[in-house]
């Protein structure tokens, strides 16, 4: 079980590397997204997205599966691309925008 | 725009590929806990993972991102370990507990 474990732990460490990747293209997307004026939020490229990995699914994860786990990837893109342009365009608000755990009275401090 | 979405489908292949390597090792694992008796949910080994990919996060995603892209991970995880051995165990009834879109008028067919 030990060794399984093992490998387990190599593959997350390779995803942690990869989702990391992913985050800084889908920050420099959103500064481009920033300039032009468009949404950070395009439904058809999600589906894009989604349809892109389930075509090259080999399994054992299921079509479902695969949807649930990028929508998740693609929902912490969608908030990594919103806290960057927060940063850029109002830089003092950055604490209270990219901690998330932001309360009403934090202006006090 | 298009250069840099093309960027990101290549690291969703890549990450299609990991995440299944990643399930045949729960699958793996899952067949052992079986054996042994012993519980699909380990909390203890579920912190353990999350650990270990805070440990290793070079950003820019937050350890609160990754937290909860790890727990979508492992619940499919689990949800997968235990279909392979609910199928092990009872290969008539796989069709209805894998697919989980089963109605309960599929029994009729």
């Amino acid at each position: 079980m030990e060794t399984l474990r093992r490998r387990i732990d190599v593959i997350d460490r390779r995803l942690v590397r990869l989702l990391n990747d992913r985050a800084r293209w889908a920050i420099a997307l959103g500064g481009i997204k920033s300039q032009r004026r468009l949404p950070i939020y395009q439904p058809a490229r999600e589906e894009e997205v989604i349809g892109n990995v389930q075509r090259c699914n080999g399994g054992p994860l299921e079509s479902a599966a695969l949807r649930r786990l990028f929508e998740r990837i693609i929902d912490e893109s969608r908030w990594i691309e919103r806290s960057a342009i927060d940063r850029r365009e109002a830089p003092s608000a950055s604490r209270t925008r990219v901690s998330g755990t932001a309360r009403p009275d934090d202006a006090q401090d």
